[in-house]
């Protein structure tokens, strides 16, 4: 494949289409056509075949698209044929929420411990996920090659965390804490601030009443 | 204030502007350039004064930014001067886990209960907020006035409960359903979908890794 510059807008939306073409190949579908697809995406024909097209396209002329063919190549570019050892920092109930996920596994992430401070937590788990104390941290990440480590702490503590997850290797951190990460240049940070996306809510909602007073 | 169209992405950017106001504000810091502003932001300072032009400036050549002003500011813009009140649909992991999250009180969202179909839940409390059954669902969306719905329901229950919040009265809808949701054009809906997200940290893990092969 063609290796050049992707546009981040492209790359937002890859996982979209991953998702409905999961869903395309459950209900058996086995091709679709751009235009088919835009409908069911509510993004037009011409944005679809684009996008698709930066990764040298997948699509026939008067054939559509092969579902399952495209739907394993941006699994592919989505490293998602890849396996992702992965832990959860913190035992809350968001740390909880994120080891119920089944579907993770199912794209190739397995969350293989739970970390917290807690000493009432100490031997517990979730899902058969096992809660470990912090003591073994530093083994655990080694021995169990673990890439992942999603940060579910809150941001007073999430700056020490990371600066130890740093030094124990992880490459990777998916930040649910409300805070701007200080990492080295090759550690990668995937940030879900769940304020923030409130607050666009709010954004909408307030320029939704400003253009549609109530009369 | 100018009313013209924003791009998204600026509007994307207004929470972390947000945020970071309201740290340089509890820090006792009363003014700052684009320049300061930029290198805490990692945002160029010119994207900084383009940004802040969109809503008829606040900066002063010379003197920088009053920051509680432009907090105050872009505040309003987001709709945060308001008190918005919002219910949880769904009372596990995560439901809680929001449930649990005192800031987003400080910014104007009440959470104001927690409905569920579990009847083992009934009459228990998240952080006082109350967990409902559904029989409740109606009446308490008029009673209360609730204006947003958190859906934190597994994606095969979504649509029907979207359904019936559209039916009583819901005008937002925050959905952590990994499903997008179809609404009629007057509901607001902000999706955070944590597969994607995971996704995409899989993306940059896969480019990093072919950018930078192990020797």
């Amino acid at each position: 494949m063609e290796e050049r510059e992707i546009s981040k807008a492209v790359i937002k939306r890859l996982p979209r289409y991953y998702r409905y073409l999961g869903e395309l190949m459950e209900n058996g579908v086995e091709r679709i056509s751009s235009g088919e697809l835009s409908s069911r995406m509510s993004v037009t024909a011409s944005q679809i075949r684009q996008d698709l097209n930066n990764f040298g396209g997948f699509g026939q002329q008067g054939y559509g698209y092969n579902v399952k063919y495209l739907y394993e190549e941006i699994g592919k570019i989505l490293g998602l044929d890849k396996k992702h050892n992965m832990i959860i920092i913190g035992g809350g109930n968001l740390g909880q929420a994120l080891a119920n996920y089944v579907d993770f596994e199912k794209r190739g992430f397995y969350i293989k411990g739970i970390f917290d401070v807690n000493p009432v937590l100490k031997g517990l788990s979730v899902r058969g996920i096992p809660i470990h104390m912090l003591d073994d941290l530093e083994s655990f990440i080694r021995d169990e090659q673990i890439q992942i480590a999603a940060l579910t702490l809150p941001k007073s503590k999430a700056e020490e965390m990371t600066a130890l997850l740093v030094k124990y290797g992880i490459k990777a951190i998916w930040n649910f804490a409300h805070i701007d990460l200080d990492v080295p240049s090759d550690v990668l940070v995937e940030n879900v601030h769940l304020s923030e996306s409130l607050m666009q809510l709010s954004y909408n909602i307030t320029r939704y009443e400003k253009e549609h007073p109530r009369s």
